[in-house]
Formats: structure tokens, sequence, C-alpha cells
């Protein structure tokens, strides 16, 4: 028996993941899952978030929250409105928008309020313990030089993945740890749940692949 | 002959202005607007753009933008996506959302690139003037004292009001001069005028009020 | 027996407690603190550390530092010159300079390399519990809504002293924990002992008082 | 007639510049000024102010304030505090370093208050307009792909450069432009002056020279 990854699918920013590539490459995630068995989650711009969850089945997450609620903000990013417009989940504190600590915090409160979904990204492992005591679901440790690189942290920092997972274990064992930066095939996907993580957070790999959908199916091929 | 106002409303992140309440207090917009030939503009919360632009025909604004375009940026709303999902516009540095400086240019330059309208929210008369350097369609000089306050600004200060509207005739003349914080009612909108200003931006004023439609059309009885 | 409380006194940018001021305030705390056996840490601004670390022979502790080290950085407050300037420690991450959580590790990862004590600053049981997960030496617990308020938290929020207490046990025992936020009699100083703290870190309470002295005398005169 | 340049060693964090080398870089600052006659001002990491400010006879400015004054503010870097450690003037919004908008206006405002000369730091010609309209003594623009370069602004982009010039004698005349960014030859002055500027901003060209007395000799060998 082979325990299937979780496989989460940053769009970022890229014009190849925006509005009408949005759906088409959620609509290919929707494939590739259905055909798979295996979970793969679609996070687009977050002002695509509901034409991409009005287009297709599987969970959409927002790439990030605010921890502010209603009331007098602007441009803030609130649970309840990402909810409302269809994501079932948010990352929070990516490398590529970190919040202050205080922040982490209030965004997966907030969250778990509007019954969404968190994911935490971290950098190394004790910022990862840290992150656990929030209690969010999961927690996806990403080393900051390694994203985008096409270079997996499975293969070039193993130990702060499985560092990862034991540091959580101690701190709040109800947290599930993915792992990303620089997966791009399935040989990383299976590497990173040999060490021990539910599954992998990954953005250009597929995002930017030629054949996105091609690349998505690769990824998922050897589990 | 009577200069017609530019109204911007923002709906904040106000639970009275999210999901099917945006669509309502947008249409409400949209049909007091059609009766009044005045122009309002609609700026819900972001992930609420495409819902609301998808339901009226009056202009829907972005509460923000940041400055980054396509690429590895997570989390990040950019002029393209909120364009893509219907908006003609944004506000950048809300006083709720301010920026760097080097990022209010960037956002700026992003928002022209993309096609979008800019609101370039000022704080007082030199920041307003380092606003207009940058070359926004409008700034809106909203002293943060007054948000939310209901003493109008016209009122309070209206030396700052006059003060921003020679100030950006100095820097830049091709720029207009909004003015905001603690506008609720018809005289507000008419000090406003009155001071040079070519319209108002306000929120809780109307979002907040018992009745969002009555607000509104009191809002413009006396223009 | 009874056990002698940590006294933390930040000077804040308080005039009252900057330059000349600063020394004279130091000196208070070094007398009080030489008289009564308890100790007591100053926390001058950082352009005075050298000043008042010069005068006294009492701990001095710098407001804030950077997770950042050597190299091309501008501004920035490091680990190194701080303990050059006479810094025995530092307080990260207080409730009026938070910082991303990424940047919580690493300055107190730069601060141990540089052999400063850390007080990392929280507002909640849950972002202590996150803190405690870092190794700081300290955590202080300072509820926001109560700093400088003249309402003790030992008083107004117990719960959330001896949650914290118990939080930072779990998930790292060896981290000690202050209370702070509304902390200005020797009561307030005894209460969060009996709360399980180490002591406390407090600011408005003396250096706003009108005898700064007696108000130190006062604080520990209960212990 | 020559005109004399104005130069501005920004010693960062650098090692060779913090403490005792902080001291020992500004007496060659000093001599070198001395012997040329050629204003020269050190700045140093804050918590070395006191230190610099108290071994030599040159100007010392901060790397950065912060926009706040007096009060329930901890770990903010304040005009009166570093005016009282000795500093004649500031860095405010250095590319490292980068202010909210209304916080580089906050800023200028305080370091004028408390009799600070500012140099604020700009990225491209439109920030620069702006910095201009918010009043301070100096601009200096430094393109951030530059810095620390070792290829000056003067030379891969002297565009900009000249742009500010005529960008800044529009906005306001007052202000003086430097430049910044891959700075390191006498040539490189040289040419700054040429295009306009009063001086230059440098940084690792002389702090991290093997010589660093012969650098800033080199440095203004050709004016």
């Amino acid at each position: 028996m082979v325990k299937k990854p979780l496989i989460v699918l940053n769009f970022k920013t890229y014009t190849e993941g925006m509005g009408d590539n949005a759906v088409r490459m959620a609509k290919y995630c929707e494939e590739v899952s259905d055909e798979s068995g295996i979970e793969i989650i679609a996070v687009p711009q977050i002002p695509d978030i509901a034409l991409v969850a009005g287009s297709v089945k599987i969970p959409v997450y927002a790439q990030h929250i605010d921890g502010v609620g209603a009331g007098g903000y602007t441009g803030h990013i609130t649970a309840d409105c990402v909810r409302s417009a269809g994501a079932q989940g948010c990352l929070v504190n990516h490398s590529e928008r970190r919040l202050l600590l205080a922040d982490v915090d209030s965004a997966i409160q907030s969250a778990k309020k509007a019954g969404l979904t968190v994911i935490t990204c971290t950098n190394n492992i004790s910022v990862t313990s840290a992150a656990a005591a929030l209690s969010p679901e999961y927690v996806a440790i990403e080393p900051p030089a390694l994203i985008g690189s096409g270079i997996p942290v499975s293969k070039a920092d193993p130990d702060i993945v499985t560092g990862s997972v034991e540091a959580v274990k101690k701190v709040n064992p109800n947290v599930k740890v993915l792992c990303g930066a620089g997966i791009s095939s399935g040989d990383d996907v299976a590497a990173a749940l040999e060490l021990g993580t539910y599954g992998v957070l990954l953005a250009s790999g597929v995002i930017k692949a030629k054949d996105q959908k091609a690349a998505l199916i690769d990824l998922i091929g050897k589990v």
C-alpha cells in the first residue's frame, strides 16, 4: 500500500496561472486528481478565487490572508471574504509574503473561525516549531534559497525536512508537515513522503512547465 | 450649472459590504448613479471584485494593489489580476494599508500599464505633494484621525484640503484631488467641492448606515 | 524566603529616559538594585546604550535588534553592534516593534551568537508558545491593550499570565516568563510572582513618575 | 576652479566599520577631509554614533531614523536621541531600510525639528521627485541593482542621475542631489559631479577596501 500525498499547487502571480489560464490550470489539477485519487489543491491569485472555485470541484485555497476581521480595514484579505468567494483554505506566511509573528497567529485564528484549512509556511526547523505551536492544520517547510531553484529540498537539505517532522511531533503532533522549494518531479514527491511528510507545496515546476498537465501527471507518477 | 462630484465608496472589510451584501451595495450605487448622473465607484474587498463587477455597470475599483507584476510572488495583488477580475481602478496607499514610498511608485506604474485608474491616499499636505509627483489620476487627502469619526475633514480641517489642492497644482496640475475622512452627508460633499476637490472618498458613513441607499441619496442631494 | 523578581525597565522613547535623563534613570536603577539585591535591567534607547552602559554596572539591554548580521545592511540594529556598545541583552518583538516570524527567529539566533540575553515579547498565550519554541531566555507576555494603561495585567487578565506560564512549560521549560503591561506598583510585582513569573517588564509606571526613584523603591517594596 | 564634492560614507553593518573599526574609519575620513578640504560625512551603525561622534570632528550621521518622537515607542530611532548622541544628520529611506511614504515624511519633519540634516534615498526618477516634494536637504539617487556592484551609476545609468537632477529642480530647487550605487573611485566621483550632483553616497568601495585610507584618497583624487 502506498501513502497518497497531498499536492498543493501555488499559482503565484505567474501569467500562466492567471484569469482564464488559472481556470485551465485548475481543470488540469481536477482531471489529474480525479484520475489518480490524489488530492490536489489549487492556489490561484486572490482576485481569481471566485472564478476558479466556480469552475472546479477540487479545493481552492487563498495564497494569503491577513489576521483582521470585519471592520475599518482597507485592502486586507479577510478569511470570511475568501471563504465567501469559494476558498476552503489558505496559505499563511509564505516566504514571499511573510507576516509578523502576532499576525501569523491572528490569521490562523481567523481562518479557523471561518472554517478555512491553514498551511503555514516556514523557513527552518525552529520557525517550524514556532508555527506548529500556533496549531494550523499544516506547516510547509520551504528553505527560501531553494524556492524556484529546481533543486528539491528533499535532496538538497533532507535534514531540514526530517528535523521539521520531528520538531512538529514534539510541539504539536496534530500538525501535518508538507515540504516545498524546488519540487518538480515525481521523484521529488516520493522523496518528500519518504522523509515523513504528507505532501508537497510547489509552483513553478508545474505552472511554468511547457506542458502543465504532463508536469502534473509526472509529479504523481511515482506514488 | 453645478459641478458633479465623483463619489468613491470604500466597502472596507465591513460585513455590510461583503459577498451578497457587496452586490446589493453596488446595485444601490448603480441605481443612485443612474438616477442622478453622478459617477459612483464601488470599492469592494478584493476577493469580491469579480462578483461585484459581474453584477453592475458602474466602475469597480480594488482597495489595494501591490507594486509587483507577474512572477514568483505569493499573496500579492497584481494590477493585471484585479483588471482581469473586472476592476477599472484601485486605491493605493490607503491609511489602513500604507505602502513603502518605492512601492507606491511601482504600484502606480503597474496600474498604468494595466489600464487601471489610481487614487493615491495621503495623510497631509506634504505627502499629497509627494504623491502628486508620482502622477496618479487622483490623490485623496484623508487625515487619519478623522477617518470613521463622523467629523468631516471639510469642516474639521478645511486648510488641509485647500492646501492639498494648491500643492497638487504646483507639483502636477493633472492630478485631481478628492477628500475623505468623516464624510457622511450631502453637506460634507458640497463643502468638499467648495474647497476645490473633485469629489469624495468615503466608507462607514454609507456602508454602516441603517438604510444604505437613503444614505447614498442624501450624500448627493446637495450637488 | 521570598523569591526575588527580575525587574526590566524599558525607557521607551520618553524624554524622561533619554540622554542625560537616561543616565540618571539608570543610576537610580543601580542604587535601588544595590540596596535591595534585586536585579534591575535598564533598557534605554539604542543610541544611548554606550552612554548608559558606560555609567552604570547593572545590565543594559537594547530595546530591539534586527535579525541581520554584518554586511550590506543600512539602518539595521545588529546584535554585535549593541553588544560592542555595552548591551548584555535585548528585547525582541515588543508590541510597539513587532517582527516577522522569521525575523524573531533570526534575531534570537543572532543574539545568542553575540552572547546577548533575549526577552521576546508576546501578546497572547498562543504567541507565547510560539516564541518559547524559538528558545529565548525569557518571554514577556504583554497584552497590548493594557500597555501604558495603569491597569496591571496581573489583575486585569491573570489567566493570560498563568496560561503563558503553563504553555511555556510544555513547549520549552527552560524559558522563563516575565509579565508586563500596566505594572506600576509593588503589589503588581508581587501579584506577577504569585502567578508564576520571574519578574516584570515595565516602562511608564516608573519613567513617567514624578519621582522616578521613589517609584522604583515602591515597585520592589513588597518582595 | 573645481567644485568640491560632498562625500557621504555609509559604514553599513560591515565589521570593518563597527566599534573600534568605526572610530578608525572615521579618523581616516577626518584626516582626508582635513588634508583635502573636502567634506566627508561618516555614517556608522546607530549604536556607534556616540563613540564615533566623540572621536572625530567631521559630521556624523545616523543610517536611519523613524518618524516618531518622544513617547510610548520601543526600539524606534528618534531624531532627538541620535542628535543627543552626537549625530548632525541622517539617512532616511535607504534602499536597505525603506519606509512607508507617510513615515518618510514624518522622519524628515522630525529631523528638521531636531536640527538634523536629511539625505533621503531614492531608487528612480519619479521617487526622487516625490522625495524632493518632502523637502529634505538632499536626495541620493541609488538604483538598487547597482548597490555594492562596483559598477558606478554614473556610468551604468547616467540618465537616471541627470533625470533626477532635472526632476528635483522642477519640484523643489532647494534640494541637492547626490548619487550612489557602485561608486568606488575618483573617476566615479568626477563623473557624478559632471552629471550635476553635489556629491556621492558610498559604502563598500571604501569600507571593504584592503586599504581604507588609500581608497578614500583615491576617491577624492580627481576633484
